[in-house]
């Protein structure tokens, strides 16, 4: 079986992003800010502490095209399992989600309990007038691995968020915060497009952070007049340039999910290639605010493999290195240990010649043709950023992966998560 | 391209260990406790701070058969280039090993250092009256990556350590000594056989370790009388089941060399079965100790997967388990946070049945049939030692990786290392 964390990308277009010239990106509004969707975020006394832990992104229409995907790890939460279920008809009325808990590792009971949390989502907003059945709601739950969620206040919640809800046209930041575990900050973004349509988004996710084909919760919206099919090319060419290129900490989520949701509620017809521009440019917004806020992150770096054969080989070893716990290390110490780099290089699945690598820290170079240059210790990395550009002399193709340092602080947090 | 770290064991047969009962294993001695060997380890001012950094290991015969494995990286190191080209006619007088520098990423004057090393340690042997070729001395470094070693003092070291080798027979623990870089305490042991011969060894290594058909620098030596095939595949067998199963931090170092030489010293012939039972027994407990002494350990942890349709498989998912960052963090923190460990497995390569896993820590199972099971938090990993046995439910094959914990130490240490 192939690494499920290698995707073949050969065949995702690059983005056209000139095509959203005059457009505006802000963060707030994130999912409300395209028409046609509320949203809503409450405490719904899941986690322990009484911090925001239920959100619900509802699409009022006329449109309810929908696409998704998902964690390729194999064992996959039940919220998971659920909404694989129902996005095949690509046709969502809502999305509900929880921190607090990611029931996975739960059994056949914890499926059970998704499946209750679709069915009472349904049935609130048929009895508030709009008629939706349970295989229209998307579930997605992020937290503590193994734990049942404690269903009496989830179905609770869900009553009263829907009724919230009902109040105001702009939920989208409580949504935000309602979705949160260890991220430090709401993670929001909408673009609004000189054509007069958007596109909103928030996510969480801080560690357990190498997505494969998806990633972490993140719910998108669109009100562009666009069909099924679009929704669902759009969301695949994103993802596989944005979230699957971010890899904090090498661990892949059980409950990794990202929607897109259209509402065509703009009444504005939008071509594939626009569309294409403008989910791309929200999912590498919120791409880079998951990069910023990561758990212990000290250092924002970016791994470019140049010059190699394939993308694909481009990616593997930019995974490779970006995953290296003592090339995570030394950037942590601002240390320009770039043998480090070379070793990780060295050590990837792909055939390379050692003789040609070249590699640069901050635009600086450190190795040329495989051997040290004068000064390559003392280039700064005190700096928050680092630029690694590893050129293979090998190809034309290359790739960018996006990660953080390994840092006291990492091993902190996670030291004591669960307990 | 396969994954380098995987090597097919399918075909390597467990040793038979009860050919040694009634043996003797000890820590001292090492190298020079076989007949027919003298080594020495002097300080011949390649590290800055005066310690201990040239050894070399002397073959008198009348035997010279010799056996490596070297690191599957494919960016590799002078040294290990020399090496590998000198053990094709698997005879050898003498290796000579540096620590204080690796001589990776050196180019070709690296090697030329190397060539020049072998070259002055075969004259030196020769003008002390042993007639010696360069092809017959193997070469050995470890250190920082990317700096040229510095040749004035390695040549001066090599005529002092050949005349300090002459004095005496039991320079086995100094050279053990002059090989640490970040390890705490030289790695030593020597099986004494009931059948009077012996098997001796040391190795150094504490970091960038994740040995893939080798590991780190590892010197055997054996009295047997055996032929060179018979010390191949001793050395061959042994490796793939203990130091291969070893994985640190998932690094793969530039410079990880084991070799196996024979003086024929005890006139004892020696069958393979018991040859390789007896160079097992010597590289596991070598393994151990690396492990002991790993960077920045606090944890000793034993990743068992059980229940597998392949060998190959069991190794997959539990070197997949090893290097997970989550996993490592919770142990240290003493956390019995097991759903990273399902989520870890979730993630390998290999195609598994989320619902047939059972998992126990320390013996107590905290996890059947991909579910939780009552108490499953309360389990004690406070101790130095933890056990982690996974049940695949698919077959009926197994296999372990050693390892250890992700803590604060290993992060101060590796963030630190070059500056």
């Amino acid at each position: 079986m192939k690494d499920p964390t290698v995707t073949d990308t050969q065949t995702v277009p690059v983005p056209d992003i000139d095509l959203l010239v005059g457009s505006r990106m802000t963060r707030r509004q994130g999912v409300t800010a395209p028409l046609g969707f509320r949203a809503a975020g409450i405490a719904a006394g899941i986690k322990a502490n009484g911090k925001p832990d239920l959100a619900l992104v509802f699409n009022e229409g006329p449109d309810l095209a929908a696409s998704a995907v998902f964690t390729r790890n194999q064992v996959k939460a039940a919220p998971v399992l659920w909404s694989q279920k129902v996005i095949e008809n690509r046709s969502l009325r809502a999305v509900i989600l929880n921190s607090g808990g990611a029931n996975a590792c739960t059994g056949p009971e914890g499926f059970q309990d998704t499946h209750a949390t679709a069915e009472a989502v349904a049935s609130t907003l048929s009895s508030w007038g709009t008629e939706t059945g349970p295989v229209e709601v998307a579930v997605c739950s992020t937290g503590l691995i193994g734990e049942r969620l404690p269903m009496d206040k989830v179905l609770a919640g869900v009553t009263e968020i829907v009724h919230e809800m009902g109040g105001g046209l702009e939920g989208g930041t409580d949504a935000a915060y309602a979705i949160m575990t260890t991220d430090t900050v709401p993670k929001q973004v909408a673009l609004h497009h000189t054509g007069g349509w958007n596109v909103g988004g928030m996510a969480k996710g801080a560690g357990m952070l190498a997505p494969s084909l998806a990633t972490m919760l993140v719910v998108l919206t669109t009100d562009a007049k666009v069909s099924a099919e679009s929704v669902d090319l759009a969301l695949r060419r994103a993802t596989a340039r944005t979230f699957d290129r971010l890899d904090v900490d090498g661990s892949i989520s059980t409950n990794d999910t990202v929607l897109l949701l259209s509402s065509g509620a703009s009444q504005i017809e939008v071509s594939q290639a626009e569309l294409d521009a403008a989910v791309f440019a929200v999912c590498d917004d919120l791409a880079g605010q998951l990069q910023n806020d990561a758990e212990g992150v000290t250092k924002r770096i970016a791994i470019t493999v140049t010059g190699a054969a394939t993308e694909d080989d481009a990616l593997v070893i930019a995974r490779s290195v970006a995953r290296d716990s003592l090339v995570k290390t030394a950037l942590f110490g601002s240390d320009p240990n770039w043998g480090r780099v070379l070793a990780a290089i060295g050590a990837a699945p792909v055939t390379i010649d050692p003789d040609r690598i070249t590699v640069s820290f901050n635009g600086s170079p450190i190795c040329r043709n495989g051997t040290g240059v004068p000064g390559a210790r003392d280039v700064d990395l005190s700096g928050d950023r680092i630029e690694v550009v590893a050129d293979l002399g090998l190809g034309n193709a290359e790739a960018t992966i996006r990660t953080t340092d390994l840092s006291h602080a990492y091993v902190e947090e996670n030291s004591a998560y669960s307990s």
